[in-house]
């Protein structure tokens, strides 16, 4: 297997990825405040967290990929967590479309639900836990009761504050260290007076009007937005992870302010590499509602009747992988019908191989595999390097090609290999078929078999922790329930006993 | 109209409601403790609920129906929330099936969706708010805080109680008045020396080590369960309202401490009416786990390839309409499947007045309109004494067999006047056709038809307060977003304007 190459935006290089544990990837990566809709940027930056993942999957490893809600709705002014400036959340509650909310905590979860759709509609990864801010109120409280213990943090009579001169290595992932550096970059700050220093950030808002609050040792208030990211990633991923990823726009302040919290808490490093995605224009423009170019995924792939543009979801996926995470992408409708084509190709490939294996064609000879085979291992190639999804795509590209050039010939041996390949192209890209889980093919709504999948991951947890009694004995639970256990490439699977 | 007559639990007599504000029924129901699934003797009790919002709304009342989901895990052995008991979430993540969440928020998460869902299938009526605990710490904490200044609670080391003996109302709706009469009823209760009275119960617990836990002016800890409901309803009904509802085993400890605690607060009477579900029992037995007689709703409605028995929930929903919620049921498989068939009956004959509505049959006469007007009032005054379903079923029935009998020589004059019956009664009593929102019709998964649909009820809603220019100026917002309103029976509904 080759390296995992990526650049890291706190050294600055590209480096090979050394793993904490060997084999075991632990990944956060940052999720949406959930005041309105996340739009096509925003995906284009959980695309990135995706293709991490997948290719890590790829070379074998097994992966903690943890991504946040951030349901505490963060000041509008959310360069400086310390501007005294309107909530998100309480801002869309007193909008049209918020006053359909009993409250903001049905706002949030409306947000949140529309989210996730969209989500699994660019076939992302579900994550292994989707932690939310008010859930982890506990953890943030008692962070902030250790900084200041350990003299990190301080309180005046309107918040608490990180202080940043405590903490020297801040500014090594932004470069941003000066405190008037700092402030060119503050917009619209009423400044607390009882700040010790311009870059302190606050870990806690005292605050008792806020919509959503909870009582801590300062008093009613909200934390800090930095503080939530912080807390959940050690808390899922351990005091010290692989790699962290966001958009580029949350290097600073975001990101450096999570660095100083929980190093300053640890005093260990928190993320070993750090992944920007940048960001994205449409039609060459930023993205506004004003110039009517402002896209969230439903606006491109909802059914013409229903306002939509009526795209398939994975051409929109093929779109943002055609270009590099790490440059501007520059995304056009014309880019997007072209995507459109491309994965119907793909797709009606596939279909036709697939109906070849099933037909009673004579099975010829393998005259495809080993070619095939090459291919798949140098688009797996490109994607560690960088995950770069441009070469990526040239080569899957041409390996379809080679499928569809070989299908007027193909036997069973040959469409044998071209499924293969198939299937380990878009377990890596994702964009040819969504993966459905065995939930959305039975019963969208079945949750005994979601619990039943779930349960069947556990299997292979155990067994990558050599723990085989416990796998046995969740199989056997399964079975008194009535799954089979299936193991396939992308891991155990269940399947209803039909009774 | 009918007057609608309750039993109400609080003066053990039948009583006809008047409302607090005319034409507003104010209306709270006692939700699930989702660490596990509802079983349908739960759903019985939501089924209740759903009939008052229904007649209400038949009688043209405007409804305000909250009802609660309890995710804050109460301890194992509820019957005493002072009891050092195990709490059900913690118990419930333990599980074999719990291992599969992250943490406890998932899993009251997971059980909440599975609620849902069946809730929906049930064809129960969505309420104005589905209020979290989780999410109305600030208003439990307000309250502790008040009572122990008004001298009703008390605290000690290991938590804050109530002080029954404070308020002299106790046992007005259980009954149970005497120190002693309570002590019957109390298993495993680990006492704490330190209660003034054995009937005192628990505000809030102390608890550093809980897995759901807030930050309180006494430290680390959770609110006792009772605690919840009196804060909920009171915020989004007002500090008196009209209804409350629930199963009968909720009516002592929990419902007389909420009178108790939101009495003591606010000096006013809590809840006017108090309506309580009987219990279920299944094929004469109590539902058991180990008797094999333990359904969730899932459980009959599932398809056979998914372990379930493949029902129709409505005729499910029929089947627990055929019994009166006053009285004990004794749920059945063949009541189901007869109910499964008179489901069928009704729908076929729908369909085929539908058909004939549509077709190019002769007008021919109304000679049904008014015997089928006379049979849905005797269906609706059923409704209003007592939610007499029995009465209402039988009526129904007799008006169903009307229009099957008339089929033959029917002109579409005639299948006007039954189509309008099947709506009504249909709208009353759900069994008949699911009603679908719009979001089902075209895409189940559109948030913004959800959110246009909300807010086409706020047109309604202001137009019942004589608001119109806000109903106006919100249908305009709608136009504007591509939306048509209706004004239908059951109020405004949008339709997305086809482009």
């Amino acid at each position: 297997m080759p390296d995992f190459i990526l650049y890291n935006s706190l050294t600055r290089e590209e480096q090979t990825i050394q793993l904490i544990q060997p084999g075991h990837l632990r990944f956060y990566s940052c999720g949406p405040t959930v005041y309105s809709y996340a739009h096509i940027g925003n995906f284009r930056t959980f695309l990135t967290a995706d293709l991490v993942v997948r290719t890590a999957e790829a070379l074998g490893w097994q992966v903690t990929y943890v991504t946040n809600i951030t349901d505490v709705g963060h000041l509008t002014d959310d360069d400086h967590a310390d501007a005294l400036g309107e909530d998100k959340m309480a801002k869309a509650l007193r909008s049209k479309e918020g006053e359909l909310f009993a409250n903001v905590w049905d706002l949030a979860r409306f947000y949140t639900d529309a989210f996730v759709e969209e989500w699994e509609q660019l076939n992302l990864r579900k994550p292994f836990v989707r932690p939310r801010a008010t859930e982890h109120m506990r953890e943030q409280i008692e962070a902030i009761q250790t900084l200041i213990k350990t003299g990190h943090a301080y309180e005046t009579p309107d918040a608490v504050y990180f202080s940043v001169p405590s903490f020297k290595a801040y500014g090594q992932l932004s470069g941003n260290t000066r405190a008037d550096a700092l402030e060119e970059g503050v917009r619209d700050v009423v400044k607390d007076t009882n700040k010790q220093d311009p870059r302190d950030f606050a870990l806690w808002k005292k605050d008792d009007k806020h919509l959503m609050q909870w009582f801590s040792p300062w008093g009613w208030g909200f934390p800090g937005w930095h503080l939530e990211c912080s807390v959940m990633a050690m808390k899922y991923l351990g005091e010290t992870f692989d790699i962290h990823g966001g958009g580029e726009d949350l290097a600073f302040p975001h990101h450096e302010c999570e660095i100083a919290q929980s190093e300053a808490l640890t005093g260990k490093p928190f993320a070993n590499y750090w992944v920007h995605t940048r960001f994205l224009q449409v039609e060459g423009q930023k993205m506004s509602k004003s110039l009517g170019n402002f896209y969230r995924v439903k606006d491109l792939v909802a059914p013409n009747a229903e306002g939509g543009k009526g795209f398939d979801p994975l051409a929109l996926r093929l779109s943002l992988l055609s270009g590099h995470y790490g440059k501007p992408f520059n995304f056009t409708i014309q880019n997007l019908k072209d995507a459109a084509k491309i994965v119907r190709r793909y797709q009606d490939a596939w279909d036709l191989v697939e109906g070849i294996l099933h037909s009673d064609k004579p099975s010829g000879t393998d005259f495809l595999g080993k070619r095939l085979n090459e291919n798949y291992d140098a688009i797996l190639l490109a994607m560690t390097q960088n995950l770069n999804t441009p070469e990526a795509l040239a080569k899957a590209h041409a390996g379809q090609k080679m499928i569809q050039g070989a299908l007027s010939g193909m036997g069973k041996e040959a469409a044998k290999q071209a499924s293969k390949w198939f299937q380990k192209v878009n377990a890596l890209l994702g964009f040819i078929r969504r993966e459905r889980t065995l939930q959305e093919t039975n019963d969208t709504t079945d949750a005994e078999v979601e619990v039943a999948q779930a349960l069947a991951q556990l299997i292979d947890t155990a067994r990558s922790q050599k723990d085989f009694a416990r796998a046995d004995a969740i199989r056997t639970d399964l079975l008194q329930k009535g799954f089979e256990v299936r193991t396939t490439k992308e891991g155990s699977k269940v399947t209803k006993k039909i009774s």
